[in-house]
């Protein structure tokens, strides 16, 4: 084991042109979600990874900070999902694990379905000020996904940390490609064939 | 945007000699956990990372797959727990994000202190079918850590899901390198100075 390099996931290729193409300042909460539903859409379409999209955004202005897509399986790393692959992205981007201390703080991450209990327990380690989520637990459910164990009444908890959450905002175009990803006979994911992880 | 590498989180240079000077094999619950304590202790004595270690082992053989330490702050990446870095590398070297199809599988996960709730999140994605922990939820909030907000009866939710998780294993030994790291007065990483993510 020479190899020191522990975590190494990439975006997708396309994900260049696609970030090119968009406006520096996404102003209201639907034009954040229509990006984030944009690219869990686009990452289905070139196969790059599950039905998944995140980005994230400067609360105030909407500067678009950094975008994530889905890459468990092509990244190897179960972890990979589109949260975790933003706040990392912008994290490595700005050269600190906190984004609350990041100069466009503060941050808001915007993803195309609500968090697994993995992405949800990353969240207030993250830094960022608030969570703006499309499809909910039961879309990602009724696509064969597993969100996990998630603490009850969760969104009171992260209330009580100060992040504030809001669930369902565009949810019938975010959970229309949650459908399309099952419809294309495509990995449901997780450890094995009884478990799905997103 | 050109920079297409979401997540890039490397182990520290020390642990190339330390991975040299292991068996091939750790046969007893003991044997795993000496070597997860030693992890959290030299990377607080190297200042590599947070006072957290971890390993990936074959269950039954006690084959070393891979290593893990905190990484958060060198990293800057606030999910590089010592947890998530062990699995990620475990998955990388295998080139599959599903541990359970591992040639050495079923794997164990043991790590220096009792998961926080990304990281308890993060287990069952990954396929390890055991998860040994050393120091407890008590001992890491004692040094000043948050565990975040995790589902009750959460190892009776991980049974259910076939994953067995033993908590407490040489308990002192672990808690001692959290108290020496909370006693150096290094950075208790969090969103900021009120929450303290592991």
């Amino acid at each position: 084991m020479s190899d020191l390099l522990a975590l190494r996931v990439e975006l997708p290729p396309w994900i260049a042109g696609f970030r090119a193409a968009l406006p520096a300042c996404l102003e209201t909460p639907e034009q954040r979600m229509e990006v984030a539903i944009d690219l869990s859409r686009q990452n289905v379409l070139a196969g790059s990874g599950g039905p998944f999209g995140a980005l994230v955004v400067a609360e105030d202005s909407g500067e678009v900070v950094a975008l994530g897509v889905n890459r468990v399986e092509p990244g190897s790393c179960s972890s990979a999902h589109a949260e975790i692959v933003a706040l990392s992205m912008a994290q490595r981007l700005a050269a600190d694990w906190n984004l609350g201390r990041h100069p466009a703080a503060p941050l808001q991450l915007v993803s195309s379905c609500e968090p697994c209990a993995m992405c949800l327990g990353a969240i207030p380690w993250s830094g960022v000020a608030s969570v703006l989520c499309g499809a909910t637990k039961a879309d990602a459910e009724a696509a064969g996904f597993d969100e996990g164990d998630r603490p009850d009444e969760w969104m009171e908890k992260m209330a009580a940390r100060g992040i504030r959450v809001h669930i369902g905002l565009m949810r019938a175009e975010a959970a229309a490609v949650l459908d399309l990803y099952a419809r294309s006979g495509k990995t449901i994911y997780g450890p094995d064939s009884r478990v799905a992880g997103k």
